[in-house]
Parts: C-alpha cells; structure tokens; sequence
C-alpha cells in the first residue's frame, strides 16, 4: 500500500467516524451518494470545519416547498435537485389555476385546500414548509389548519398579510393598479405578465435570453386569490418557528415606506430568523440553485 | 491526432459557432482580441453557461457616461476600458465647469445643453445614458430633449428629482448645510470639499493613500447647478426604461427616511430594473472597474 | 544560482524595502512574523496592488474593543488574533457584570469607569475605540471622559444613544416586553436569553452545534444598565471621528421603521465612515474573524 493509498483509507475510515449520525439508526456510512460531492470539503478560513457541512448531512429535513404566482413547481426543479442531493425530502406540490391546470377559476381557499390534502394525504409530519411570493400568504392559512405537521415556516421573499388583507393590499399603488387593470381585460380575469413589465421586475438580474426562457415557463395567473380578504386570526395565535430569506435584488414588491418584502411584510412574523443573500426574484432559483438551496436550509434547520 | 487534439478542435469550431454576431457582419471569429480574455470562462456552479458572457458579444451596446459632481472623464476611464474590451462603444462627455474648464459660472441648463449637443453632433443613436451621482440630474434634463436618441437611462447612485427640486433639497439637513457653506467661502462660489469629509463619506472603502488619490483628482464644484431648482415636467411623462444602480456602501448621500439613493430617489423611476453591489461613491469605479462595468452592461442591457 | 533563485532574493529584497515603515523605528525587516502570510498576496482584479495590504503592514494601531451584552473578552478572540497578525496592538477589557465577574449588580456608569482606568492606567493614547452592540453605549460614555486619548470611535452593529435614552428605548416594542419581563423573573434582575430566541436572532447564520457552542460562552446580563437613562450630552458635541459598520444579517435589533442598526442608531453619528459585509450578531466573530477584522481595520484606519 502506498503512502497516498494508506491516506486514502485513513481519511475514509475517520470521515466515517466523524459522520455518524448519533440522531439515527443508520449513520452516513450507509448512504454511500453522500461521498465525493462539494459538500465535504468546505473549511472556514481559519481552518476550523463549517458545521455547517456536516449539518448537511446529519440532519434530513423534509421540505415541503409552494411556489408563486405565474409559476408551477417546475420553478423549483433546480433547488429541489439541490436539496436532495443533500439528503433531504423535498416535495413541490401544484397550486389549483397553476402550471398544467387551465382552469383560472380558483379561489385561495381552494388553493389552501389543496396543499393541506397534499400534506394529509401523504400523511407528512415535522415539515418545513417553504413559501415563495404569493406562497408566502397561501403556507399562512396551511399553517392555520395544519400546525401540528410543521416544524418552521419559511418565507422567501414572501407575502405576509395582516388578518383581513389582500395580496393586492401589498402592491405598492403603481403596480397595483397595473396588475389588477390586466386582469379585467382578460376574458377569465386571468393575468398575463407584459414581457417588458417581467424582465424588469422579477428576472431584473438575467440576461435575456435566460429572461425569456423564464418567462416562457409563466402562464396567466387567476386573479381571484390575489384580490380575496383573507382572515387570518388563527395564523398570528401560532407559535411555530418561522424564517424570513430576504433576496437583496428581488424587486417583485420594490422596497418602499409602506411596501416592500423586508423590513415591511417580515416584521409581522415577530420574532423570526433572517437569511439573507443575492439575487431576484427567478433568475436566481434558475442559475443558482445550490446558493438558495444552502439559503433555505440555513433557514430551515434546527 | 489524439483525443485531445481533437476535443480542442472541435471545442474551438463550436467556439465560432457560438460567437458568430447576428447582428454584425463580421462576426466574432473576426476579432482575435476577444479570445483569450476572461469572458469566455465563466459557468454557472450547475454547470450551465452563463448567457450573460455571450451577452456581452452578440449586443454591442452604445454608452455615454455622464459624470457626477468633483468629477470628470477620467472618473469613467477604468469602467470605460473594461466596457470597451467587451466590445462596447463609450462616450465620456466632460461637462462644463468640471475637470479641465476652469470657468465655474455655469448653470445646470448649460450642464445639460453641452450633453445634448455632444449627442446630437455626434448622431449618437439608441444610447444607454448613465449617470452617476450628480449626472443623474443631467440626464433626467436630456432626456428630456432627445427622448428618441435613448434606448434606456440608467441612474448609479444619482439624483433623481421630483419636478421644481433641486439638488441640494435631497441632501440631508446636515450635509446641505456643510456644503452650502462652503460655497458661501469661496470667491467663485465653487465648492472645495475638505478631504476629512471627502474621505469619509465619498470613498469610505478606500485606504488613505486611495484616497487622497481620488481626492487628487477633483476639482471645485460650480454650486449653481446644485441648488437650482429644475423643471422636471416633462421628464415625468417619458416612458424610456430606466435602470437604477445602488452600490451597498455609497453614503455620499445617506440612508435616511426622508433622503437617500435607494429606495428613497430610486422609487421615483416608477418601474425600473434594479441592480446592486457592493461598493462605495468613487472607490469601486477606480479599484474594481470591472465590477462596476458589468453591474452597468447588466443595467443597460436589453 | 537559478533564475528562480535569483528572483527569490530579488523578490525579497523588494519586499524589504517597500515594507520599510516610515513612522516605526523598527521596520518591517525586523518582524518576521509577518513574512509569509497571506496578507502580502492581494491584487485587485485589474493586477494593481490593493494598497489596503500594504496598509495593514504600515500603520500600527491600538484597538480597544468593547464586548457587547451576554458576552465578554473571548467573544474578541479570533478577532483580536487577526488583528495581531496584521501587527496591530489590541485591548479586550471584561466589562463588570459580565464573564468571570459573578456580580450582576452593576450600573452603567460603573461600566464606563471600569473603561476609562483601563485606558488612563495604561496610559494608552491615540486608540481606536470599537464598541459592539451593547458596547456602543459603552464608548459613547467613554468618549465623553477621555476623548484626547480616541483617535476614531468605531461602532460595530452597537447602540447609539440620543441623550436620555435607555438600550431598552431602542428595543423593537415586542423585545423590549420579552426581555425587561426575563429580568422581572430572575432574583438579581440578570437576563439569562432563553436559547430559541438566542439561536434565532442572535446567531441566525450559525448551524445548531455552533449556535449552542456560541451560547454556552453566554452568561446572564445585568438589566440595571439596559434601562438606565444616560446623559449625552457632552458626547454630541464631540468631534472626535467616528465610523459605523453594519453587518447585513444582524437582527438582535431588527430593521424597522422606528428602530434598527442602520440606518437608524447610525444616522445619529452625524457625518461617519460606512462600512458593511454580511454576516450576523455573534456567528460571524466566531467563523469569520479575519473578515471581521478586514471590517474593523477598514473602519479603524485613517
């Protein structure tokens, strides 16, 4: 055996020691696609191991991740792989007037409905359910029927809403009435996104042949639940966990005094985790999905 | 020949391929000096390429940079040099009362009519018009005159007035205060900035000897131009895109609730794509040009 | 002797003199310790030297650093090693009350005191004061009783105190009721952070290991000095130079509208030197020191 052989073995032998997994039954050296990827080989500049790698690994968390308005869940194909390649449980359910389903006449309670069935259904317990844009106010009223089987809610630039607001409440007063006059001329008030209004808003960051590849994945977006009243007494009684990643770039909601992602809509969760990073609104799930995949573990996990 | 070989060839025939300009009639496998240079590097972490290099070769995009206050063209000539590299063409106007004109009784309408005439001598078409500090000032006034010739504004860290406001009404109450009665000093009524206050709050990033010298290459300030108030009307009713550009650590003009470059100025653009680094007012252009001239091919860009 | 060699000592030799330090009667060539690290091998990414390495070497500069509430010295650790490879001289006080100091029952003014003989009985001049968080409050009454002996103040995510203000009046209304109601519950009216909200919004960017690492280092904090109204008013008529550093993650006070880090404790530095990274309350000092201390030397030099 060489020396570069016996170092090899050395290095295998203490990775599997330093990776047993003292929360499971079966430690790591049973999950042998957990070996050779990027994720072992990060140190801090000091020279001291990140935790948070080995975090990666001992601690499988099962997300439960809802898209946005104009998307579907092929929005999160590049994170999920991501996710999973970690270890972790990922699902991506569809929201009803979404992605595949053309009918537009939806309410947000029937949006609601479905993700609580997805989650009963499957019987999934101890998630992290994960809620981007319009997500953000559809994972408040699951969290309100199904606290017990969550463990953290995570908005990503999300909305929040008081009890008795409307997602349209939170537009700021140009694009509020932008969005809710395209609804009208649509004959099922459904909303199409102008190219030119997309590009600069939500995929601001992109090139443009990246901006219309994008774009060409949205399809209209049912106006009902963006203009429904929600009640939301129940959600503001719970105490589950909750996190708040904030993309510094995203300016779907621009930042304003009385609008805007972060401060504004984040400090209705109260007392809440910050995670905070680069990027946009879609560009950045799109061509950096290990960086918002590491951005929602880091907001996820224990 | 070897599989390398081989894989070389044909790596560079795919090469041409893909970097053949539509919109030129020589394409790039005519210009060698776009070769070997570090554009042609860069993937995305999931291995994809990132569209924004070839981005930066198939649209030649024409730029007139506009200058701020203290400034001159050579404030432009780093990002001017790494624009130009990536095949753009660069305009850098000097502007009247600023770097080598000696004459500081100037006004702002002055200011802009030599940018106008600079444009239309020249028959400067679709143009990206940036401004940076000061110059946003100026451009939102050009626009104004040769809406037609602007393909789109961009504004990095610049004024953005309302209608019948002047530049120092957006300073905040102690720094309009400073800096008025500093011109009051002098004889011309030109603006010297101390270097203590220069130093701090202009290149707040740079270690001293930077810094003294950027500060070396300023020159009194014409104070017409900062506290006439502006007819901005008609700039109001323009439907240019526009781009707004914040470096993170620019207090030039501080953050503050009534003041400040974003979302303070920002927002008056009504919706406009944003963009953001790191960086300072007049240290990053000098230290990371290259930075900056990517921040502002991804503002002006299509 | 080779080429190679030859460049060797030719490299040597430059390095030597350009490493002279003009304000030191021993330069450069006497400190080999300083030979061989990292700091001599930055360049800016157009190939200049950063001059910020060559700073480092060049100016010597005391610091006195001030821990923050929960904390003491050891929270300075990594930081103050760094500092020290760069040839810094560094100071890290225990404040009464805190760390191996068992008794809770101190003033703020007893505070200040014990701060203020530590500089005059070491006679320690032309220092660079950093206060972190509750540390800010700190310097700003220390400034007040020896401000011949600060060269710049140097406030890292600290508080800063109008005249007649209490820590507990900058407190968002949801924390200032959770944490005086801790005091209430406690015999000597020491606040013990409960870990969830610690690990939350303390350490928000750390792993769990590393957040109960950093949490165990914690002791109970006197309340007496979180709500004792303090006098500044000699403090806003000083003069003394002064600097503010924002880490982007830290939310032990959240941003909001009425309270925060920054802009809104810092804006009351009047005119300050703005200097910001990412990173969070207390996980940054811990796994990032060396770019803590890049932070703090960028804030701290001239």
């Amino acid at each position: 055996m060489t020396t570069k052989e016996h170092n090899d073995v050395m290095y295998q032998y203490n990775y599997y020691f330093r990776h047993m997994n003292p929360n499971q039954s079966t430690p790591y050296s049973y999950q042998p696609y957990h070996f050779n990827n990027e994720y072992y080989t990060n140190t801090t500049q000091n020279g001291l191991i990140d935790h948070n790698d080995l975090y990666f690994r001992q601690h499988i968390l099962t997300f439960v991740l809802i898209h946005g308005s104009w998307a579907d869940p092929t929005f999160w194909n590049g994170i999920a792989g991501e996710l999973r390649k970690m270890g972790h449980i990922v699902h991506t359910p569809q929201l009803p007037g979404h992605g595949t389903d053309k009918n537009k006449n939806v309410t947000h309670a029937m949006i609601t409905q479905s993700v609580v069935e997805y989650i009963t259904t499957q019987n999934l317990k101890n998630i992290i359910l994960v809620g981007h844009s319009f997500g953000g106010s559809v994972i408040q009223k699951v969290a309100e029927q199904v606290p017990d089987r969550i463990k953290r809610l995570v908005f990503w630039n999300a909305f929040i809403l008081k009890d008795g607001e409307s997602m349209a409440d939170q537009f700021p007063p140009q694009g509020q009435q932008f969005i809710l006059g395209l609804a009208q001329q649509s004959p099922d008030h459904s909303i199409k996104l102008p190219f030119s209004y997309f590009r600069e808003v939500f995929v601001n960051l992109a090139d443009l042949q990246t901006a219309q590849q994008i774009y060409n994945t949205t399809t209209p977006e049912p106006s009902a639940p963006l203009t429904e009243k929600l009640d939301l007494k129940a959600f503001y009684q719970l105490t589950i966990p909750r996190s708040f990643i904030n993309l510094l770039e995203d300016t779907a909601i621009p930042a304003g005094e009385t609008y805007g992602w972060y401060p504004h809509m984040a400090s209705r969760l109260g007392i809440f985790r910050f995670i905070q990073g680069h990027g946009d609104h879609m560009t950045t799930a799109k061509l950096q999905p290990r960086k918002v995949a590491h951005l929602i573990v880091n907001a996820g996990r224990d």
